[in-house]
């Protein structure tokens, strides 16, 4: 990847702060300006070593950047490209790391239409993070090994795909592209409904017995500590996909407890034997 | 609590080698002989340093031990502990390990009925584990700081359940007394639940789809990882509280997929930030 004279971080929390980090400790940028609304979040980004200016202005910082990076909530992601994109270089790369991605790419096209020249936008999804946020959780190896999805659409020119992919791989991930609507079709089963079953799980225990819970309840609840805000706009975004992911995992639990009710022992056992062999697939995958 | 010559453990696997671990390590025992089945866990448990002898045969085992504690499947305790009671000095104390307790104590009950001298029994159920088994996952810290339920009876002798307490407190656990029925009620919703959101997460994802999945895939399904047949005895002996959980459960995922539905923000904000606090509430008990 060629290194940028300036880069633009628009929103230093957990992901927009890691990616300063990790571009700063790999040397891909001359300058990172990062940009929010709140001054505090902004100088603790700059505290870690996450951004080297700080501004709360969105026209000043992307004024001179050759790439954008918006890592903001989903619900506000599309909005800020179209505004990065009247304000930025007509050279420049702009891309997101939100975790839905349909309705962003396609309100992006739409606020973007007709336009053959000016700024470029190719949406991401880096599968990196934590139920922690904040730029003071951000961490320079958040990406290394990771999935990123990029979702290129019939309008994404050639050189902007790959000058994405490039970034993305330099900051140590494995990039996959993949259709919009196929991504969120995808990371409902595999993020957003997770996501929600520990949300369930932790809702559904009483807390006079929480003192009962050890480290099954804890793990499988982690999630559920995730800030609420940045969730339901998440699941909005993803709302068809996550509920038939909801049907999908209401099933099982049927299945599960018409397993147990009938004393199906059986059937029973071929669902936690399932269960038990999805982890070790997934683990002979990596990180 | 005072320090015993011979100790046996009926079963050396996690729970059961991290018992001898820590007896050892604290100096609790002069002699602690692991009884398993299989000779080469026998081998691994007293490589590890968590037994000082390993026997297949019980009565041997067991004819000089002033304790016992038997930490094989739930689906074998009572048969174990009176099978114990009928070969250990008559001053012995027997407790268990077993993550279900009313099935074993009632059997245990019935099995003994009508003794009123001889080995006693006090059923017991460390909060403690991980989803990985064998000796070799053993450890010696492994209930420092952990709630340990004691599920004395009608016909518990206040002495048997004053040693219970010190055994376990001397391993660095906090003991906790309750019933057996209410023991199993509330480890339906604070453990047995979680299992199963894990269990039905995992199965509910499709495989070509696991290369999509991070940190929150992986620990909500943390624990389906563990021994198919070890929790399908766990949820036949609680069947009844785990059907009721399950229906909470389900409940809670209809709650959450109505909301999301009918976009009812307010609703759903409510139930991922009623999860966040028990999060929170959790964090604040300690580990």
């Amino acid at each position: 990847m060629v290194e940028y004279d300036t880069v633009a971080i628009v929103g230093v929390g957990l992901i927009g702060g890691s990616i300063g980090l990790a571009m700063r400790e790999r040397r891909l940028a001359q300058k990172i300006i990062g940009v929010g609304r709140r001054q505090i979040s902004l100088d603790v980004a700059r505290k870690v070593g996450a951004i080297d200016h700080g501004v709360t202005s969105l026209g000043t910082a992307v004024a001179e950047a050759q790439l954008v990076v918006i890592a903001t909530p989903v619900d506000t992601i599309a909005e800020r490209v179209i505004q990065v994109a009247a304000k930025c270089p007509a050279t420049s790369l702009i891309t997101d790391a939100g975790s839905t991605k349909e309705a962003i790419v396609a309100a992006v096209d739409a606020g973007l239409a007709g336009r053959r020249i000016g700024p470029r936008f190719v949406g991401s999804h880096p599968l990196a993070g934590d139920h922690r946020t904040g730029p003071e959780h951000a961490r320079a190896d958040m990406f290394e090994g990771r999935v990123v999805v990029i979702t290129p659409t019939e309008h994404t020119r050639t050189a902007a795909e790959t000058e994405v992919v490039g970034f993305w791989q330099a900051l140590g991930a494995n990039v996959e592209k993949m259709g919009p609507a196929r991504h969120d079709e995808a990371l409902a089963l595999t993020s957003h409904l997770p996501h929600l079953a520990a949300v369930a799980m932790a809702a559904a225990t009483p807390s006079a017995l929480l003192h009962l819970t050890a480290t099954g309840w804890r793990d499988t609840t982690r999630v559920a500590g995730g800030d609420p805000n940045l969730w339901l706009a998440i699941l909005t975004a993803n709302r068809q996909h996550v509920l038939d992911g909801l049907d999908i995992l209401g099933q099982t639990i049927g299945n599960l407890r018409e397993s147990l009710e009938q004393g199906d022992n059986e059937s029973l056992l071929s669902i936690l034997e399932a269960a038990a062999k999805k982890k070790r697939d997934r683990d002979a995958l990596g990180d």
